[in-house]
């Protein structure tokens, strides 16, 4: 019992190996549920608002989701001079969509999620989430992502890959194999965007999906963001374009005439998210591209 | 017992009033003792080498130290044009002092750290972080920071405040008094860098601690680091000056021509690190100084 009288109750996440634990205090669970694919637990916390958790890994929380998914969706949707059609892969929660229908020129977007449950379970619990789910230019796809990347006729201007880390059904997502066919139906302008992990914890992780991606792709990139709720506290994106570069092609003036208001991203730390640290520019040297900065 | 038949032994941080839990498995304790001032405890963990805790708290790990103290002392060295004589107020560890001292300007260094058993601890258990300890332009005196900076007639060019937590004799550190000593013991170029906690957690700490320092400085930021060790993984220092901008008046040729080499820091890093996010520039509005951005 807490000094409250309630039970002291915590979900703990304890990372690949014994690497680090991360631990939230809990008020309730809110679902607790097995799909065919994963286990899906969503706890109301103390201090993180609502958290989803697949087989016990903290996917979000209420507090800090925004910084994630507006740094998935707005980097590729400022940098693509015309992103009409986007392919979210994974991301069941709806918060990737969410901040990419919040661009007037997705004309449609399509979210292959494998498990149904995350977005029935997200929709009721996680609505500040999942909020955009409904929108009329969005496609749900319950369906494995890389037989749906390997099938489509469609061509995306960007794919986001809002993936879990590469375990279980997710491994698939960082093979050699995925990203060819992801940048086969990818238009001239293309970008993939991918879930990079940890710039601390998982070097390897890294360099080898960047080197997946390597002969599809002119111009590859990490970029680094802030989270709460993964462990080290410092996440990555990779950034794999068929030609632009995310800064030297970026125009700063056109997130201020999208009207788009954000709480995490803004035009200097878009470009900020590519300088590298010297121990993730060492990890990566001779896969990445250089970056034309202009400071 | 875990797989390898050792005790399945864990620290567990939990930070102020339950709001987050980091946890890191330990292999030994390698040193327990109790000042007058706090427990002082070094472990050597599983997979972030030897970790210094006051008071259940961790200081910090050998995997990721190299970040705060590269972040706290190049970043106002590299803007000071001549560095010649800094003060480390607390940081008896010598993490600090080690990067100060790499700078060929500085000619004295003074650490003044209330707790002499953190200076004995982090010599013996800490060899890669107290290095520099015994370097002859160093002066380690074992006082009362506050008291310290009240009573001495030497003028600094940088002063950096390496403090814990604003709990215990820290509390003194983040007050309207103490600036306002600091800053009269600081030369006309002179600055100032403070501890200044996490940027998602510590919101009211960062609005007091800049506002206090407001009628003593020109040019006052905030900046960010990543951290593995404390919670919420995003870290920052305060920046105050007498006048110089962090961006501005910085020089990136400076540390080329330096020969220090770093494993975080980096001219591109140093201007990033002050790109505040929306949400860590909203909670700062009109405390902190505008910054003339190259980019």
């Amino acid at each position: 019992m807490d000094t409250d009288g309630d039970l002291d109750l915590w979900v703990r996440e304890v990372y690949r190996n014994d690497l680090v634990g991360l631990s939230f205090k809990v008020e309730k669970t809110l679902f607790s549920g097995q799909s065919q694919y994963q286990k899906v637990d969503v706890v109301k916390t103390r201090h993180h608002g609502v958290m989803l958790l697949n087989d016990g890994f903290v996917m979000l929380s209420e507090r800090d989701e925004f910084v994630y998914h507006e740094m998935i969706a707005h980097v590729p949707l400022f940098v693509h001079p015309s992103p009409k059609r986007v392919l979210v892969v994974g991301g069941g929660d709806g918060g990737t969509v969410r901040e990419v229908l919040r661009h007037k020129a997705v004309e449609r977007a399509v979210l292959v999620e494998i498990d149904e449950l995350v977005v029935n379970v997200c929709r009721k619990h996680l609505p500040s989430v999942s909020c955009a789910l409904d929108d009329p230019r969005l496609e749900i796809l319950f369906e494995d992502a890389v037989k749906y990347v390997g099938r489509t006729k469609e061509i995306f201007d960007v794919i986001l890959v809002d993936s879990t880390d590469p375990v279980g059904p997710a491994v698939l997502l960082f093979d050699k194999a995925f990203y060819k066919k992801a940048a086969s139906i990818l238009g001239p302008d293309g970008i993939l965007i991918s879930q990079a992990e940890s710039p601390f914890y998982d070097e390897d992780v890294q360099r080898s999906m960047l080197t997946n991606q390597r002969p599809f792709f002119k111009n590859l990139q990490l970029y680094l963001f802030p989270t709460l709720t993964y462990p080290g506290g410092h996440w990555s994106f990779g950034y794999a374009s068929k030609g632009l570069c995310p800064v030297g092609d970026f125009d700063p003036a056109r997130v201020e005439r999208s009207g788009i208001s954000t709480r995490y991203y803004n035009p200097r730390i878009h470009m900020s998210a590519f300088v590298l640290p010297n121990f993730v520019a060492e990890n990566l040297s001779g896969i990445v591209d250089p970056i034309a900065y202009r400071f």
